[in-house]
Order: C-alpha cells, then sequence, then structure tokens
C-alpha cells in the first residue's frame, strides 16, 4: 500500500491502473464527526465506572435509564415540548428508534410519505417492512404539504388506506440540508392530525445550528399525540455511544419498550452520557461541533467556488453536516462517484437519496439532473481543500 | 420505607398490611450477575479512551469490529468450533441475535421448535413474529428429538410446512438446568439437517461450569451449515455490556447484518470489550465466577432441604444461574410466588416458561405439577439462606 500521489490537475492521461488510494480516501460521504472534536471521555469512564460499577454492569431497565429518561425529557422540554420521563424510551441510536416504530406501527403493504430525496439509510430499513413509498418533493421551506394533501385525498377517493406515517428531517434535512419553518411545520401537523396520521421527525442536526433563528420542532407543535420525536447523542456527543430516544406517547413507549429485545439499551453507555452532560459539558461541546462545522461548510463552499464553480449549490444549510450539490449536464452521478473514488475522495451519487423516483429537489432542475451529496464534518480543513481539489481532476478526467 | 423484618415462621396470622419489602427484596428471579464478581473495568476504560478515541467514539462496522469478530471466532474454535471472523456477526446481546435471526429467517404464521418449559423472554420474542410453537419435552438428557420427529412426520403427511428452526439452550438449559450430552446433540443435529431446518444454539451459560465434563457444541458438531450459534458477554464479563454475538454462515451473517439498523454495536463497548480479554482476565473472570456460583448454587441446595424439604429438584444443574424446583400438590406457583414478594423474596412462577402449553419436565411429574425458578447467581450467601428463610415462611402462611 503505497503513499497515495495526487494526481496532476486536468492530468493528460488517467493512469490506467487506479492509484492506490483507499485506505487514505478523503471521506466526504458518511456522517461521521471530526476527530478532532470528539470529546475526553476517559476520565469520566474511569470515575463512572468505579463510583456506579454495579448498575453500569448489571441489566438496565428495558425503557431506559431513570436519570437518562429524565435528561431527555427535560432537554425537550427546552425546546418548548412537553415530554415526560416515562415518555421518553433509550434505544440504540437513532435508526434502532426507527426501527421500533416501524415494528410498532407498520404491516406489510402500508404505505408512508417521505421526502424525495431522502435519509438513505432509512430506506431499506422502510423497505424491510414492505412499504410502499409516497414520495413528496421539497421547496426552500422543506418538506412540501400539498402533495401530501393530494395523495391522501387521492387515496380517499380510491377507497385506499391512508399512509401510516410521514417521515421527515424538519432540521438540515439529509441530504438536502433545508430546514422547514415554522408556518411549514404547523401545516404538515394540521393535515397529519386532521387524518391521524403520525409524523416521525427524525432530529439528530438540531442542535447544529450555525446561524439563523431556530425553528421550534414538530413535537413541541404536537397538536395531539402524533409526532414521534427521534433523537440521539451522536451527534450530541459521539457517534461510538450507539444512544439515542423516542419521545411519544406513554402508550407507543410501553408499546415500544415491549418490542426492545435488547434487555435494555447498555447501561454502562448511559451512565457515562450521564455523566457527561452533568454541568455545562454538552453545551460546550454543541458549541465546539458548531463553530468547526460552520467553519467546514465555509471552507468547503469556497473551495468548491474556486475548483469547481460549474457544481451548483441549490441551498446553503445553516447547520448539519451536508452540502446537496447539483451536477452540470452531461455525466452522471454515479459515474463522478466511483471517478472520486479512484482519484482519492470517497462523495456519495445523489442517486443513493431516492426510495423510489428520483427529483423533487431543487424543484426547477431538470429531471434528468444528478446531484451529490458532500459531507464537511468528518474531513479537516486541509483535507477538505485537498478533497475538492481531487474531485475537481477527477470531474476533469471524465470531462475532456 | 421501613427496615423489612422477616415474619416468624409459621405466624399467627399473616399481617394485614404486607411488609413493605419491596424496596429490599431479596432476588431469586432475574437473570442478574452476583455483583460481587463484576470486574472493575474503570482503570481499562480509561486507557482505552485514553488510546483509541477515535474508534472507540465514532460509527463502527456494522457486523462488528474486526478483533472483536477475531476474538470470538477464536473463542469458538477453542470449542472445536471451525468458525472465521466473518461468520461472526456482533450483536446488542443474545436476545438481539435471536431477534435478528427471526426477523431473517421467519414469516407470520411459520412454526418454530422450542422445549416446554423454555427461556421465557424469548417468547414474547417469537411471538412478535407470529409464529406457532411445537413444544417438545426433556428428559435428563434434555430436549427430546423423538417428539420433533414425529411432529415433522405428522406435517410432511398432512401437506403442512415444516418447522423453520429449532430454538434449544444445550447448557444449563433456562429454567431446568438440563444439559444435553454429546449422543442427544447429534440426533438433535441428524434431524434437522435431514430436513433442513435450522437450530438455534442460545448459550449464554457453557462457561459457568461447576463440575462434570463439558460437552461439545453444537456449532462443533454442525453437520453442515445448520446451527446459529447465539453467544454473549453477559455472563462471561457483565450483562451491562449489552454485546453479544450470533455465529452462522457467512451468507446469514451478511444478511443478517444488514437487518441491524443499530449502525454497528457500540465501538467503545467492544473495545473495552476486546482490552479486558487481553491476557487472561477472561478465564480468571470466568474461575471466580465458576466458584461462586457453585457455592451460591449448594447453599441453596442446602437450605431449601432444611427449610422446605418438600420442594422437590427434580435435577440439581451442573452450572448455570437457576434451580427448577416442583412444589407439593395443593398451591399453585402463582399464589406462591405473588406471597413470597409479600414476605420480601422474588420468585419466578413456573408457568412463566411455558410458551402455550404446560408440562413437559419434570416427564414423569403428573400435568398439574406446579413449579418454580430459583435464581442462584444474583444474592449473596447471606441473602440465600434468608431468603429461603422468607420462602418457607410464604409456603407455610399459604398451608396453615
Amino acid at each position: 500500500m503505497g503513499t497515495f500521489v495526487p494526481p496532476a490537475r486536468r492530468a493528460a492521461a488517467l493512469p490506467a491502473r487506479p492509484p492506490e488510494a483507499s485506505h487514505e480516501l478523503i471521506p466526504f460521504d458518511s456522517g461521521h464527526a471530526f476527530p478532532g472534536i470528539l470529546p475526553d471521555l476517559s476520565g469520566i469512564a474511569q470515575r463512572a465506572l468505579a463510583a456506579h460499577r454495579a448498575e453500569m454492569l448489571q441489566y438496565g431497565e428495558r425503557p431506559g435509564m431513570p436519570e437518562m429518561r429524565e435528561w431527555i425529557a427535560g432537554y425537550l422540554r427546552s425546546e418548548q415540548a412537553r415530554v415526560a420521563a416515562d415518555e421518553v424510551l433509550v434505544v440504540n441510536g437513532a435508526k434502532h428508534g426507527i426501527e421500533l416504530i416501524c415494528r410498532l406501527l407498520l404491516d406489510e403493504g402500508d404505505s408512508i410519505v417521505v421526502t424525495s430525496p431522502m435519509y438513505f439509510t432509512a430506506i431499506p430499513l422502510f423497505k424491510s417492512f414492505g412499504v410502499e413509498f409516497i414520495e413528496v418533493g421539497q421547496d426552500r421551506d422543506g418538506m412540501q404539504v400539498e402533495p401530501i394533501a393530494e395523495a391522501i385525498a387521492w387515496l380517499k377517493k380510491a377507497g385506499r388506506p391512508l399512509p401510516k406515517l410521514i417521515y421527515t428531517v424538519p432540521e438540515f434535512h439529509n441530504p438536502t440540508g433545508l430546514t422547514m419553518p415554522r408556518a411549514r411545520r404547523e401545516a404538515l401537523l394540521e393535515l397529519a392530525a386532521q387524518h391521524g396520521i403520525y409524523v416521525v421527525e427524525d432530529s439528530p442536526y438540531r442542535h447544529l445550528r450555525f446561524e439563523g433563528g431556530e425553528e421550534p420542532t414538530l413535537k413541541s407543535l404536537d397538536p395531539g399525540g402524533v409526532v414521534l420525536h427521534v433523537g440521539t447523542f451522536s451527534k450530541l456527543i459521539a457517534p461510538g455511544l450507539r444512544i439515542g430516544w423516542v419521545a411519544a406517547s406513554r402508550d407507543l413507549v410501553h408499546r415500544m419498550s415491549l418490542l426492545k429485545s435488547d434487555g435494555g439499551s447498555s447501561p454502562l453507555v448511559q451512565r457515562l452520557i450521564v455523566e457527561f452532560l452533568a454541568g455545562d459539558a454538552h453545551a460546550e461541546h454543541a458549541r465546539l461541533a458548531q463553530d468547526t462545522y460552520r467553519s467546514h461548510r465555509d471552507l468547503m463552499l469556497q473551495a468548491l467556488q474556486k475548483e469547481l464553480p460549474t457544481f451548483r449549490t441549490p441551498h446553503i444549510p445553516q447547520g448539519g453536516y451536508y452540502l446537496w450539490l447539483t451536477l452540470p449536464p452531461g455525466l452522471t452521478d454515479n459515474v463522478l462517484a466511483e471517478r472520486a473514488a479512484r482519484f482519492g475522495v470517497s462523495i456519495f451519487p445523489g442517486s443513493k437519496f431516492y426510495a423510489a423516483q428520483k427529483g423533487g429537489w431543487p424543484r426547477n432542475a431538470p429531471a434528468e439532473a444528478n446531484h451529490i451529496r458532500l459531507t464537511f464534518s468528518h474531513a479537516g480543513p486541509q483535507e477538505i481543500e485537498e478533497g475538492v481539489r481531487r474531485l475537481a481532476s477527477a470531474w476533469a478526467s471524465l470531462a475532456k
């Protein structure tokens, strides 16, 4: 495994054998944290395991450690959502929360409403429950409500069952980065409540706002128990903890906890989190993450403007992890992603983010438009600049 | 919450208000570890989090951390089972492993073969997949093979589908404590392989053998890829870790890993385990657990003989966590369990351990016989003696 040498820009010929770059690909793909901001938990872990050995090493309560549920409920109340500790279920990361929601609410053949594009990891998860997707587009205010109303009207007319749930990432949407303003949220919830359809609010990036005013959580606007709020410590503290939560009605939380086959999420990790959150560690860490990722985003945007001015950014996200770019006509996202990997940078082609049908955002893009998602969270500043240069080289090698 | 005062044996009258004992119930019910043997992980955690911060706090690989899978594969090879690292899936405890097996293999209406009685936590888990139970009895050699063969023959004759899997705890069965000798294991596997039925070997207690010779794992006798071996660190190290594994064919492991919605079990905990297992910690801990639980078992048997000589122990287990007792005629297990709790000791009524039909072990017990399961792992020596005294008092108060 030799050292990767970045190919010269507009190289006369692409090497016949691709550079052996896989061991040091610059990661613009998956949603990892920047290693430089991962907190030092060594002292906390040492003290917690000394002081709480029995609690941390025995089985815990299936719905979650009481202190953990209290903290999460308090956190959500600080967001104006009226949530009690017993309306919180501790789970093994947000995806596990979504899975439990699916296991509880979905039967084979049910339909669900999602955005197009959408969080790609949720696609196979939903598919494994045999659902049909009703895909709706987004505008600058995020998920559009009118197409959902139209779909509901059509289903009613056809005598077919309504969708069981609406799944959305209302803040710094993955992959588009869009955030729904209050009015759009209210319209969505009004429609959902009117027809008794659950809304799954997947909100991993909420506290990663770089600028602009906060929008209320869907949970805080919930007109009557339709919102299931999914949160995680992956972005608040670190992904490796694998702890998240679902906040929902007492009854739903109880029924989901019965489906939780893991005997309670790790009390070792829950206690570690509770200790970390005591004091101001969480707020400090959030500020550090915001500052870091804001500068990563800005750096990536600058590099893109310099190196790849023909790649269009339909929306500059005010937070989160991702940029969604529209490619110039002529080349597909998959071809670019494959070539980029050979040039030493990993990206995700936009096609990965569609449950079934391509399109939906940006609304004015031609149907055949291609997109890519770039993650600015994981790579460091120098890597971001180098990664965009490699992407530009890959593009240039294709555009010749 | 006053201090619990054990009622005098054969008290003239049961207190009208039960003693307020709930906060200090002696735990003969759930399968917790004895707190006195929980290892001190504080130093290991501190060093690991300092040395492996990025690895422990980022997302891990979905099938498990490579070193973790290697260790498990090596552990199983030391049990003569030919298992490679990529035939191991790391999961969030054994129950999560069973759930993934169900999600992969079972459809609504399928049948599965289980023992009667069986591990009670698995009952609602299997039921949530809409299966029908084929319950078979046990003799001194554990799960009987003949009734399975008869059921298969009957189903074939009736043109009905065969069971999808056979679920068993071959070592120190929960709740009966029975262990299958080699010949019985071979007979079971021969039948399963002949009809293409998977065998799920749930083996949490295997290393907790107090005496007697080891039997081979079902996995080591697998005649051709029918065995899915489920293991856990809950009993090897501590329950609070919530890490276990499934060892199966490469293809099954891959397909289960795709169903694993948690984004990979916690790399923080996996690294902690790997560090603990380096050196002899695991073997030392296993010896300590064996010695401790052997003495707990003996103490409980002695106390039972002294205080409750009419309770029959159809089988003295050579390892594990549990005693299965047959009650004298006249009172049901549920009534005794409820009364025992009022006297300050928690026990599980035998009825809890039947998927559908009561009976099956001991074979010669009358159909109306009642049983209880007592856990000897969790409580300490003094608690064991006191708990059996309380149980005897509860019994006496009912037998009057």
